[in-house]
């Protein structure tokens, strides 16, 4: 039988769960491009982006695209082709970074430290003394990476590069932590930042953002050309409201995306949105590790301090984890995340591996529904587990 | 802190939570009242209304209205003022439609079987024998109570009535059970039948239903006068559309309805809906049970047979459900119901009980949640509960 | 071919055409309704549905009715079986407001104005001049009849009852007025006055309104007994949230109920309001009139201060007002109102008769839209009309 | 006083008015974007996509971003930086395409036949003609251009290549023209195509589309490097779902859209749309042309067969367009488009142009309504125009 029939939980690591006021604000009908509501709107849409990423000071270029494409935007702002970057690779999203850049004719030094570790600075600091002649433009680091649930410490590679005195710009992927992991930009020295919409920022998939300072500014008047697209100047700096988006306004996503900064800035605060997914994210590490005790399941990050409280990735010794996506599923109503680079998915070991979005949009509710429903999901499929996740689960809950 | 920022929960037992696709249908312009979409689905709405109740030969009549309404249309089509009707009361929604019958001018047997416990049907039999003259027109009966939770035996009932050979009609709220729990209008020899549109058939609160046979009809032929909006005759064997309804039909409501019988009888399936039903209640008892055990909550109905599938009212020792309620709704996002009719609000011992509905649109993500959060709750206030009330919860949505 | 694939336009006199912002308040999920949102706005609600009404100092109870339920809850209040009232018939909604009353056991006295032609407040004083033992308890009016769109002259009525010292109540039916046309109840001095929430008011059907002065509910609490769905008292005068629908309450109507407020209370005003409903129903009269010069069409209410503001019925000489209805639909994306009461359905005559809704969310554009598609298809249809209309109604708007 | 309160009509040249049925299909959960629905559609919505631009035999990639995107998309992926090409002006668009290519490093030749002309074959034979090293990569041309109205002959420009034996890719810029005026892109012979969601396509603004076939792809295995975002190959050729979209999909935006195509392939059919079209655009032409007899109002584009189906510019010889634009904003509900790159916003002659769009879902009683209330607007701001414009318009209608 199933017991799926009710609200489906989309509990992957984005798209995540849209609010249903985003949802709302979306339902209307084409507005007046020219001026307006949409328009006069936008000062105030700027200044709130950039309050989520902590940066009073700085700039931000919205893009019609999806995360994938801010990637390309930031660089395309500060390398040209033939230049090289450092791209410090803790996951499939640091690495499909440096394969874009690579695509877009950029040299790539690539420091890997594997799927289950973060950034070592000393190695980073290592190789940019060895770059004496400041060849090294950018480097580039994924705060969260969605695929293997790391957090990074980005201070700490900011350290790095001061301290050996390197020039290049510091680039940090949040597209995975914007909204729900502290990320404090210009405290912490980053230059460029990018963001999307459809995680932390609760609002459909569209729209990316690149944030940046004026050292990365001024990385982007040196270059001989940036292509209209990809431009960041008339999109931060425009001299009317076309200029903003390169053209026609992604109007219905503008509407979506004022909610839900509402919702993040105004209504709940960050600070408060920033707690909340840590202690979800407790929550959820309490269940799996009880579970992991003497049984098969343990977050694929060991170190606490070095957990998303966005996303986790779930590793089991079998092979047992695409029949439990498929179980919870069709008896419960959830979809949890499939594994991304963790293995190739021809091999076995790709069906040990899951994944539990819980950023954006999440309360406890969903997440106690969540875990609920994986135990359930192991029981019926007899793979073992430790004794007390829920209730260690709920007791994390009952601290809030 | 709080962790309530997701998509809230209604857990009170109606209205229960709208499916997305029933709200979406009803986002649309006014339609066409004279002919077209509305006009031609009303055949089929019929049909499949009918078949919820399991009426294959009887009629069903449309109210815009509630479920209080219902108890209303039902009595003014089969009962004169001055007549008398026998109410088998088990919560306060039978002692309700007793005090509605009074209203009417209707002289009202009660027997009233208390707050924890089921019909007696020797007591009715009695009763019944004892009415030689066959004053008693009808033996109105609450199917589920949604303030006491009680799940009555309809059959044993029935079989009570025909066991004396008394010719009355037998009535038969359905307003908490039609769509969660099994009722077989036909097969059980219900005359009458009642049930509304935000319970189990999962629409805005708005419509009311009355089923009845051709015993009932008979009944309502012979009353000198029925008022325009309650005669059954009408609505139930139309002329035209505008029949139906007794002047403008309520268009969106029927967008609504139409979608949640789809859900319900063509893609679910009618058994499946109450299997469903009966397995997250399961769920939700053998959390019960467990937190009961040395602690102080329990299900009001004890007999795990006369529980209903659609809500649970449960009791604690202490008058913490209030501060319990409290607690899920900042913590977690959840909305317990609350206590009705089995204490008075003034009294302490109405901040003892509390209700969870569990109605229509629910799978197991959603009760898992709520488990999880009341543990939570309970936990963080201090109430002493029994162990390991997750985990049977969780072994329960294993057997699915 | 066809030109209608664009927004439908219903241009029928009820359902309206429903504003965005009213579906979109609609479309959310079942609220909470013990406390929060909804119970707090019930305040305000009541409030601004009776300044609608222009009843600073009386009372409203909401009904989960259509218009016709009004009729009855109206009559059920005030009224007893076997006692008498005055109608006053101007059209079939005034005539099945008799009806509905000789079925409630209502003697009716029927003073029938014709299909064309108002109220004669001299007809009305004679006839209760002649009732000298004041059996008369109340002289129930239309103040405009949808059927022939007549608007009737309220304070001529009131003043030909005080003229004759008769103490009835006076009752007036605004389902089609209240929001579109002029209605002073306080000032007026109507004891009690019905409408309902799909026309003026802006909201999908499903919620009607019963607004009394004390005068009234005098007369209420001299009845032996009144059904609890139609008594007026608890839902007028609740002790508790629940008490304001008799049960549960209509959530999404209520939410949709609030928008369409704000826009006709707190936005554009309600003088504002009836001045946009004036001025495009003279629009429409400009261009029938125009039509009609040697043409065959003519508005069915000859003397302008006689037509309503929210509605016209409009008279061909020949039998082709269907085929016009078909073929603005057809080509055009216009619904038209079909002939209700001037002629049977049956007879040839129903087919020269159609009828315009300018109700509530209307503006320039659609009214004008309705003007061009209707002349196009008069010339498709080579029906004649006089030359001008639609110059002459767009000089109507060029003086807004 | 105001009339506007009513839908707001927006008839500005995209984004046009969004069918509710799309905004509708937008409003639900975000997806599982690993399988299920989202995925499986896919293969017919890229089969439709290409059925609208009647490409049976060719490709499609769909893109994230808006009209001007696709600009860049289509060029970066034939033409390398340092290459050549030809680009036939017929308004702003044209000459902003130029200044895109200009922007990524291409070297343009533009020939520029005003704003109020078609392209000359014969000096795009010349042009070319002159180029025999066959330096020139691409031929660039606007097929309806947004600014000035115009509608471009395709054939008449492939023949003009073809007569010449030049081998450039033919690409036509179809945003304003895809689904609202005939366009074969197989037949005409375009390599490649482009257009964007919010017009004739009527889905939000934020995706676009670049159609290309065989040769095309030829040039794109030619260049050295494409970037990630642009690259058509894997948009066009996907390994997997994920590859379509170079990330996450643009997942409400696919939901829309899929909607969208079922209206136009799948209800009305290509070749309706393309004849509502024609028709509701020489409805607007017989207002126009009458009010400029004698009066101050004519088309921009005088040839009726270079006159576009989806928007009209119109030219008053008097800066009276700003304040009609506003008189039908405040007093009628409707916004009109403003002047683009007819002249400069700070010459007074910018004051004596508007634009009306036409595009998508409209229909007859829009249309009629946009005409009537610029008349009226006329009317009160004593813009002298000629007689018989809505009867005219009327006429046109009554032929469908």
């Amino acid at each position: 039988m199933s017991l799926h029939n009710g609200r489906p939980y989309l509990a992957i690591p984005g798209p995540s769960v849209m609010p249903d006021r985003v949802l709302q604000a979306m339902h209307q009908p084409s507005p007046n491009i020219y001026y307006g509501e949409l328009v006069d709107m936008m000062g105030d849409l700027v200044k709130d982006l950039r309050s989520v990423a902590c940066l009073p000071d700085g700039h931000v270029a919205i893009y019609i695209t999806n995360g994938h494409g801010t990637w390309e935007a930031a660089l395309a702002n500060t390398v040209a082709p033939g230049e090289r970057v450092l791209v410090l690779a803790t996951g499939t999203f640091g690495e499909w970074w440096a394969n874009t850049a690579r695509a877009m004719g950029i040299n790539v030094d690539l420091l890997n430290f594997g799927l289950q570790d973060t950034i070592d600075p000393d190695r980073v600091a290592d190789h940019l003394r060895a770059d004496t002649a400041h060849e090294i433009k950018a480097v580039l680091m994924v705060h969260v990476d969605t695929a293997t649930s790391i957090r990074n410490d980005v201070p700490a590679i900011r350290a790095a590069i001061d301290g050996v005195n390197h020039p290049a710009l510091f680039m940090v992927d949040c597209v995975a932590s914007m909204g729900c992991d502290r990320f404090e930009m210009q405290n912490w020295g980053a230059d460029v930042a990018i963001a999307a919409s459809q995680k932390g920022l609760m609002t459909p998939a569209g729209m990316g953002f690149v944030y940046f300072n004026d050292k990365a500014h001024e990385a982007r008047k040196g270059l001989e050309r940036v292509s209209p697209n990809w431009d960041w100047t008339p999109r931060a700096f425009p001299e009317n409201f076309y200029r903003y988006f390169g053209g026609t306004p992604p109007t219905h996503h503008l509407f979506g995306l004022r909610e839900a900064l509402n919702m993040i800035v105004h209504e709940e605060g960050l600070e408060n949105v920033w707690a909340r997914h840590a202690k979800l994210a407790e929550t959820i590490w309490a269940a799996v590790d009880a579970w992991g005790t003497g049984g098969e399941i343990a977050c694929n990050i060991a170190p606490r301090h070095l957990r998303s409280h966005a996303v986790t990735t779930i590793r089991m010794q079998s092979p047992n984890a695409t029949a439990l996506r498929d179980w919870v599923s069709d008896k419960a109503g959830i979809t949890l995340g499939i594994s991304m680079g963790l293995a190739d998915p021809g091999d076995p070991a790709w069906h040990g591996i899951f994944r539990i979005g819980h950023m954006g949009h999440v309360n406890a509710h969903m997440i106690m529904g969540v875990l609920g429903c994986i135990q359930a999901g192991m029981s019926a499929l007899k793979i073992p587990y430790g004794d007390g996740a829920l209730d260690a689960a709920a007791a994390v809950i009952a601290q809030a």
